[in-house]
């Protein structure tokens, strides 16, 4: 897709096509749709991410909330989205052991209770010892130092999802 | 449901509960969350709203675009949110003849075009021609005043959501 194409669209189109870059979150590429024409994927992605920045902690939280858990229940149910899918199958967590998810599954109970957001990794980039390392290291550090972790994270699983949807090459981002 | 329940809630069945109280964006029920506990439901409303009026004008205008059209394509191919078909029902906007979805049509489309998001109303409150009424009079407003008006009405559906969920009574909000 080119950025003609793009900056071409409705708003309608535009939170179709974009409308979870921030997993369900589509206001705001619903927002970012104000800041058109866009040059090209990496100005795109930084109107999400100064979209973020400018949210106070609690919208910022509220974008971590509305993340699932790594091999939680949603991934159990088939209730993921269709990105979050294939972001966890391709770090293997869809094809876990049974003592494996429940260990994930104890991590994350202590994660949320901690920092009262779920823990938010771009999985794409990990395999499964990856993110159980990740989340156990995470789970020690202070709170705000985590936020910013978590919502850079969150940056980068927006980064992949641009790039997948527009044809670019994530390693040049 | 009573407010002790509510503030006893983690944030994953708050966002269960109260993720649509403002249409398709969970994420500020899950920012809301960060304020509890909550004395009520006023105190609840009061909680959203804030967090409406801080975002930055293209988040307020990103949270009308996350709207569907009234009597619009969702409402034809059955992909409304229970609340808003439930809405668009109660104003009789699932039961147009086809001239006056047709005139509905043209009048959305004007408005989207003018203003860069859909016209939202609290349509429990209106029935099909004052629906029309409303739209045809907001058309012709400058956009700075348009913007407030619109939010207000995301805000008065937010409120009969709530009182919905909570069990109070809407007339004595």
């Amino acid at each position: 897709m080119d950025m003609e194409k793009v900056n071409s669209m409705d708003f309608g189109e535009f939170v179709d096509v974009f409308g979870n870059v921030i997993e369900r979150c589509p206001l705001i590429a619903a927002a970012v749709w104000s800041q058109r024409p866009f040059s090209g994927l990496e100005d795109l992605e930084k109107h999400f991410s100064a979209f973020i920045d400018a949210l106070p902690q609690s919208g910022q939280e509220g974008i971590l909330r509305c993340h699932p858990d790594l091999a939680g229940r949603e991934l159990q149910r088939g209730t993921l989205t269709a990105e979050s899918q294939r972001e966890q199958s391709s770090a293997g967590l869809t094809s876990l052991g049974a003592e494996e998810r429940l260990q994930l599954a104890e991590l994350n109970a202590r994660y949320r209770a901690r920092f009262g957001f779920p823990f938010v990794l771009a999985a794409r980039l990990c395999d499964r010892d990856a993110v159980l390392r990740e989340l156990a290291r995470r789970l020690q550090r202070p709170p705000a130092q985590e936020l910013r972790t978590a919502l850079g994270e969150v940056k980068k699983i927006g980064r992949l999802r641009l790039a997948d949807l527009l044809g670019g090459d994530p390693a040049r981002l």
